[in-house]
């Protein structure tokens, strides 16, 4: 049966250690995954338009650059990638999160969310356009290790 | 020259008079666009599920019923749409309103967001992706006339 | 706000009177639907490849000259729908029905099922990929007066 | 000439070896084709929503929650697909069989129907859309060694 | 039911008057179709370029400039159709009309096919990716009469 | 026949008067054509972003707010459009011309380039990409005649 | 620079040395290219459908059975392709020539023809979407040789 | 995490050593990206037409059979780039680059222009259109380390 290895883009915060959970349970398991993600170095990708292209004064600007070069790199891999996992946690807005979704699902892609319960209402836009709705990352490992079967 | 009617999808925040202002300042001024938006009765559009399909123990489940219909409304609007604007209040999530963002740019479907500057920074990637950002509903009307003159 | 006429492609079951109840309680509530369906005179239908092109011996060719006609106004009418409504009935295979729901979901027309909940285990992917799963024509007329307020 | 690996995707009937026959007759056969299908342990299949993602009371939900996981799989390796083939048994709906082809077509993905004589008449749709109809395993693997000689 | 106006191109053959009697046919019947072509006057057709963009020396050239301007309007009209019709008479190479064929099947417009026995063979690709196969004009103006109805 | 309105976008030199020209050609013979263009007032394109969203001292963002503004009426009118005309003066680098062929061309529409023979040479790309090279607007005038004939 | 590997599609006459030619001409030079085509052997191709799925009375279903088939590896193969090569001999109607230059340039797939001036006239719609018009295989080498360098 | 490598398309001015900066840049740093461009050999460039297919009098069709096959190469990186890159030089019209940035992003891909200020008004709809201005190659280097870190 199929070979194929799986592209699978991990959206969404920053702040906790949920990608490297889904990283390190799907190496253990061995699967045929390969993962791609922002970049999660929040100062990095922050400053990374003003630190190439030169300062700004205003913040809108300086944002946006940043924002630019950033959109390069989630726009190519949410492109490449078989299935998309969007983290919400407990903190911040994060509509570059929810932003991503609404690509993802309008490029066809599958969305796997991953927040908890409290979210729930807030996120049942997202998750109706979702293909499961995970509490926890070792859920997502499941997922993928069932799908790779 | 062209007499195109502009078809304006109206997304995001439910609890501000901006979709008025935006509907009637773009009929005062005579402008060719009709508007379309999803159903902004909070209750009627949260309970859409359930009154038409049946009630639900589960209110993950419960959810679900709506923004299944909801979505039908939310998505042939948005693919029907010239133009998508998109408006963040300064309360609640909103992860919907970042959402059809998302979808509306995959589409090719031009964004112009509408939002305070103290959400700025958390809205840079949506912003990079939106053709103008406003912070009155009469910005985006004076669009409107700009693009229909 | 937008006087959008709606397109809505009625596929399925042809031998009860789930499109009459829909078109009828859509025009009673003065809906702004267009409705579309294939042809579902079920002779017509069957014959019309013989009819029209000349008789087939071969019962496998003979329905091959009626499908290929058929389908020229489905595929028209599903691409033409905002919204397709797939009904399941007690009988028959009815693998047309699932095969235009496919169609419907991959070209990204929302998908409203109707059926029995006797069929459901049986309808899990189909109903998956739909908007709302509906147990009776008057539920998708509510659907519809919702759509449109 | 073309060294192309085709990507052959298998969907339908689980309840006979038909998979088996044409994975094997190509592997005898020494052809570069490599398979995908969902997962065909039909226990695993019903239930990994509620395995991984927790029990649901409502059968509705419970199928729900399996068919969300089980349609990344199938959506994804019909994606990567070149060819989908697609078993119609004897015995149950297989509407999800008929859904995937519906699916395919819209890609434009060719379809091969693999099914008896008796069921000609309920699959004139399917078969329209499709490239060829099959009624052994063995002649859809002849069909894979000409398309690769 | 719809009211929908079906727009038919028909491509092909301009030495016989195939189209006069489908135009003609349809609209005895009172159908509600709006037909499209290319220009089917020969000599305003081959020479459309030198006349409007000026002469050439090379016949290859002068061919260029004409067949640069009649495809604006066989490829607008094709994009615009819900069917097309492609017409191949007894004499001549007709390439363009099998060219037609090809762009409408892979914009995933439904083609007709109309042409005698004799070319069966030598059509048999065009033919297969062709909806129906029709003898007569008026066998195209039943079926147009029939998806209609 | 048909009585399609084609819409036609007219894009590029501002200096001139080609656009009226062909519009005013255009009407004199009656022909059933939508004429749509940028905002063709240089101070009023340049200057709308300022105008509207609010000064800038930086001449890059200051340029940004405009084009962010006017690249919503230029996609827009290329994508509903069946034609775009695209014409280079004598003076300036006009690189939104080509920029706005380019989009044309990856869209799919037909275009036809209006320039004199002694930037043959440096738009060799883009006639290439073109259905016909104009030397003047009433060469445009009678491909539309013919076009609609 | 790119070590890309070229697909390249060679479709039409199987009657002379064209693919043969074009093929040692690549490898004589070291390109880095990989040829496709339909299957060149005309009993092989014109009874494949009989062959594996039995036999036919009428020859129009007969040759249905095999350009259904044939047409899952050229559309597969075009699919596929970064450019198409399409052959058109001094002999037979070569109809499905035509059609695959028209399915390839749908498709947005570079074209070169390759035939004599004495097809100039009546290629002349498929000359002009394509991007080159050879008159001798070594051409189409040459080409592929300017394109890889 | 991600090995992909990413595909760059360099597109423009060939006057300058911007290319090979980049690229040895790239190398440099040991960057996981593969490089693509035009062929960049002036003369080669403007004659392969008449090298290959044969002399023509008229310079416009001379340029029209170079620009053909030009485009072979241009429209296939391009298609196959993950990224592109278009850089405008102080000299020439510089019409292609504007033409390839306008098919890069009507086809979704990023683009990343590169020119001095003294072009930022005239060059500000294809900034708008871009992920990110940089004034020297080096920057675009930093940015490619920073998308594959």
């Amino acid at each position: 049966m199929s070979q194929k290895i799986w592209n699978v883009y991990l959206s969404g915060e920053i702040h906790s250690d949920w990608r490297e959970r889904i990283i390190d349970g799907a190496r253990a398991r061995g699967l045929a995954v390969q993962f791609s993600s922002a970049v999660t170095d929040h100062d990095a990708s922050d400053l990374v338009g003003v630190n190439i292209l030169g300062s700004e004064e205003d913040p809108f600007w300086r944002d946006r650059k940043a924002s630019g070069i950033n959109s390069i790199r989630t726009s190519t891999h949410i492109n490449n990638a078989d299935l998309v996992v969007v983290r919400f946690g407990p903190k911040y807005k994060q509509w570059n999160a929810a932003f991503d979704a609404g690509v993802a699902v309008a490029r066809g892609k599958p969305v796997i969310t991953l927040h908890d319960a409290e979210h729930d209402h807030a996120l049942k836009e997202v998750d109706e356009a979702a293909k499961a709705t995970c509490r926890h990352p070792e859920q997502v490992v499941d997922i993928l290790a069932y799908l790779l079967s």
